[in-house]
């Protein structure tokens, strides 16, 4: 079929999908939270009493798909814990308060007219994600949980587990009363529904890429329609010269080795120089032990011999590894600039007993989370009480760090009057 | 000179122009609030002190641009009337409250971490504007209360008058110590610099356009850069069976003839069947008295005989002028179907002593405003009490409705800790 024949056949069916989504947005937008609640019950049953069905899907999805790394297939796997996994995760999500109709601030003006505030769902999302199967639940729950309607494109690999998993949430749905179209899955495959999903303007609101680098920058180059932008996590951890020895070796080892490859990881040790000579040895000492390698610039190099020279491309490097970048600064002025520099404005954390540094320090970033003596692996939707994210937002508008219910919510204005009229 | 270096000369420009933006930004986030302030009452000092260059550079631009319509020509005239507005309105946004560093939301986690949600300036804002020469005045003054670094990019025929305006700003700037390139005009009249502002992705955070809906359609669809989309005002006010028929007469004036140049003028009007028989009459007399005509759909025109007979076309259109269009509708739902279908989510009223109606109704529109018992012209920033606004926002995300200064801030997380690490 020819390409042009193929673009058009996507764009019919994401439209055909979207003015579904759209339609169906309007009821999701509107439901009462108990029936949201009772729909994502349902959903998390359906999954636990199809847990053959899913992995033999799983199965079919794996066999089809040869030569993949390790990693990937690890991925790409579904097993019994991990179909319960997201069942639970969906009973987590019907438990958080529902967001919609909260009123954010309320206030009367002179002549008399109350205006509020309210918390009202974006519309229609569209989802796009590589690999992990079970993001098709998660994404949905939290979609729903906000009152969104959700169009779900995972990776090519996973369409059958995605397509078994939405059958669930479907079911869920069903059983709650609320319109099937909340929740779809891509029905094709082809690249060129994605295509078409970022160029849906005025019909998805917002559109959520999660994935590798080379997704992120595909949907971000091409979008016409919002995208809430999670680009790298290059997080710093810098270690002040009034910080705890103490806490500052458990904090690092915790923000870099807890798990290298989420987003918070922190990617770039900054030391400064008056603490370094005593504490640096311990802590590369600390984080080797936990199978950490380094890329270190000339001066720490000189107080732990042996390192590998850093470069600056190093110091741009997210390595989502067990490695970690290394440089000593001379204070604060000298980390931010670094961190300026090379950060992608996501999490840093600064480690001191001196509050007007750690104020400096957090006032002069302008990243999204900034962290005074705690680790920046805790920059999560979990960890920030916000009970599940979609991802974390690096860009500046609408949502930055953690996005949760909350934040897949814009709002609106109701004004009360008596009868008003302008001047 | 060749349009492709015509392009690139442009693109240089603008990456120069933002590159020193983008420094000033971060001077101007941090900017003590009395700074800021500061600044800006020295700019409207120079305004007034420079009253007779100004009207020199605005008697150029007029003397410049010949075939002007009388209502074009009015709005690119300053008078010393108006430069004494321009001065007041720097002065009443001086006395706004400080939005940067607001603490927005608080709470601790069970394990100890405060997390803390801090308004912060988006960084750069570009700001595309077409005839009234004030904007270069209103916008900047915006943006600086804000913590923002803009560059403003006016209409060709008013660049003298903008360089005038801005060399007023820069001076403000330069009395109380911010860098000058916070407040930038476009040094070239070329429409290939504001190609390149819509396409400084990670240079400008934001792209405002205001001024007809040829630049803001032109605008949404070049840009790469988020958008404070200002889409059309089709406002609707609906007159419910239960409306108190003096208090929908005063209320449809004011909506629909107050100005009919803004957008949030009313410009079509829907009446229960219920009450019409009795009400329409009245309506129509007194709006006609106020110099407006109609286009009247068939149920309306059997009331009052006579009415030029309404298309869809014209229920989808801004008049922007004394033109209302009528329907008589059945009910609250037939109101909400019609909005739904022709509106553009900006500002709708109910008029109704019925509570439950007016909730209904409400709840049943996703418009960024929606009023009950009051005018649609007082979707407005000054009139929420934002002191001033750089425009209505229309989209979804980030923003909706009138845009003060506290929407053109972002948020970031503070998390203080005493050493946590994630389990």
């Amino acid at each position: 079929m020819a390409v042009n024949a193929i673009a058009q056949d996507a764009a019919r069916l994401l439209d055909t999908a979207a003015r579904a989504a759209r339609e169906a947005a309007g009821t999701v937008a509107r439901a009462p939270a108990p029936v949201k609640t009772a729909a994502l019950h349902a959903a998390a049953a359906a999954l636990r009493a199809r847990t053959e069905a899913l992995l033999a899907a799983n199965a079919a999805d794996l066999e089809a798909a040869p030569g993949l790394t390790d990693a990937f297939r690890d991925r790409l796997t579904l097993t019994p814990a991990r179909i319960e996994a997201m069942a639970k995760g969906l009973e987590e999500v019907a438990a958080l308060p529902d967001p919609v109709g909260r009123v954010l601030s309320e206030w009367t003006r002179p002549n008399g007219l109350v205006i509020r505030r309210i918390a009202q769902p974006l519309g229609v999302i569209g989802m796009i994600f590589e690999s992990r199967p079970n993001v098709t639940a998660d994404a949905a729950a939290l979609c729903l949980k906000s009152g969104n309607a959700v169009i779900l494109r995972g990776g090519s690999e996973s369409l059958r587990s995605a397509t078994a998993i939405h059958a669930c949430m479907v079911e869920g749905l069903r059983a709650a009363g609320l319109p099937e179209a909340a929740v779809q899955v891509a029905p094709t495959a082809d690249r060129a529904f994605v295509g078409a999903m970022l160029r849906a303007s005025g019909l998805i609101d917002l559109i959520v890429p999660r994935g590798g680098k080379g997704l992120v920058t595909r949907v971000l180059e091409e979008a016409r329609v919002p995208v809430l932008a999670h680009a790298e996590g290059l997080c710093h951890t810098y270690i002040h010269a009034a910080a705890d020895p103490a806490m500052a070796r458990s904090i690092l080892a915790n923000a870099k080795m807890r798990r290298t490859g989420v987003c918070g990881a922190t990617e770039t040790l900054l030391i400064d120089a008056a603490i370094a000579p005593t504490l640096l040895p311990l802590l590369i000492e600390d984080l080797r032990a936990l199978g950490c390698d380094f890329r270190a610039d000339d001066r720490a190099r000189t107080i732990v011999p042996g390192l590998t020279a850093a470069t600056d491309q190093d110091f741009a490097t997210e390595w989502l590894d067990a490695i970690l970048a290394v440089k000593v600064v001379d204070g604060i002025d000298a980390a931010l600039a670094h961190i300026r520099r090379f950060g992608s404005e996501h999490t840093e954390a600064i480690v001191t007993q001196d509050e007007a540094a750690a104020r400096a320090f957090l006032d002069g970033i302008d990243s999204a989370v900034g962290l005074w003596n705690a680790s920046t692996q805790f920059c999560d939707g979990g960890e920030f009480g916000f009970g599940a994210e979609i991802g974390i937002a690096t860009g500046r508008l609408h949502a930055r760090g953690p996005v949760g219910v909350e934040q897949l919510c814009t709002y609106r204005y109701h004004v009360i009057g008596t009868g008003q009229t302008r001047p």
